[in-house]
């Protein structure tokens, strides 16, 4: 069953652990992403590189290392199964939802399915609570399907399986200029932080630390160092 | 060899990784770290929990996982081992350094050794590099061995060594009124990042989400979602 390019009626969103099959859906989702935040200058994935780093062998369990969520809009109802973290039934029965790009996206899950978003996670740590938290990289809703509750169904559910394995809190950022997104934030629950700025070494201004360990020493007997 | 409580002539500092031996410390650090930072009101960190998160059985590889390291300073000089991730000689033959705190922090590694500061590191993810890059949480030295070069040390080895292991980015936060570290900061490379904003969901604004996935589907059925 081809996955269709117009969808009407009744829609079932699943929001699921992601395997090896879904790296060519997630690498595309990302490029969507950077093309989003006019970001593709620093686009580097790769498929090859998304599978080694996200679907390693042995895999991690679920939300103990990088996390892959694929979000899955579904014509028929949709069984819950081990992999499912979220869902959500859609109505579209007041106006039918076209999705021209849907048969780029159909989901390796097949029975018409369409991948339209994926989440990237990862625990962080807090050692205050000295807990594990979750921190959310990515969470991303392919343009037609915005608007939705999609996004709100995504972050409840990871945050609601974060709170189930007992993690500490859970996080992730959001531009200062897009009140949209922080008042949505907001009413969720969440603290925005005002005051904390995120530092980067990365490049060429990452790779001069390289040896800085070993070198450390010897450069302070030549009392170059502060 | 007890810890003197005060240091002249040649002192090796060496930043090490961490073992479940030196979770007292570790603790105690974290509590001077929430004191200096008026957040004791946050700190619920216990030595079970940090033996149970930082130390687990069996121990991700260092780097890899939830990594903690020890800065230890010693009176004599220090032979690098497997553990050791950067070192450096300080010089107070000039003036002496009182350390009046450090019979409360002998090193578990003993010959004389003083615990003098702690980092805690793990791996994020960048969707755009499909990498892992490094996250520094803590980075932190006891006020007697501040502004003698530890920090940029201890900094400069764990990027160092992140780079070394492939890894495409190392971040970490800074509050944003604090103008010497952020100058400090952008001194060794790092870009500070003016515009994204911390979100946080924790507490009771966290646990309302449990159940939130399987919940979703129903909630919707009964027209309450968005």
């Amino acid at each position: 069953m081809a996955a269709p390019t117009s969808f009407s009626g009744e829609v079932w969103a699943e929001l699921r652990l992601a395997d090896a099959r879904d790296v060519p859906h997630i690498y595309s989702l990302i490029h969507q992403m950077a093309e989003f935040e006019l970001l593709t200058d620093l686009f580097a994935a790769t498929h090859d590189l998304l599978h080694s780093t996200l679907f390693p062998t042995p895999q991690p369990a679920p939300f103990a290392s990088f996390t892959a969520l694929v979000l899955d809009l579904s014509p028929s109802p949709v069984s819950a199964s081990a992999d499912t973290i979220g869902s959500l039934r859609l109505d579209l029965s007041a106006s039918p939802l076209a999705d021209p790009e849907a048969a780029a996206f159909p989901s390796p899950r097949g029975a018409g399915r369409v991948t339209a978003g994926f989440v990237i996670c990862f625990p962080n740590y807090s050692s205050f609570l000295a807990k594990p938290g979750l921190y959310v990289e990515d969470i991303f809703v392919r343009a037609p399907w915005r608007h939705r509750g999609l996004g709100r169904m995504m972050l409840s559910a990871v945050a609601g399986r974060a709170a189930e394995i007992g993690m500490g809190r859970v996080e992730w950022c959001v531009l200062d200029w897009n009140q949209n997104a922080i008042d949505f934030y907001e009413g969720m629950g969440a603290e925005v932080f005002t005051k904390w700025r995120i530092c980067r070494l990365t490049g060429p201004a990452l790779d001069k630390y390289k040896g800085a360990g070993s070198a450390s020493q010897e450069e302070h007997h030549a009392g170059k160092a502060e």
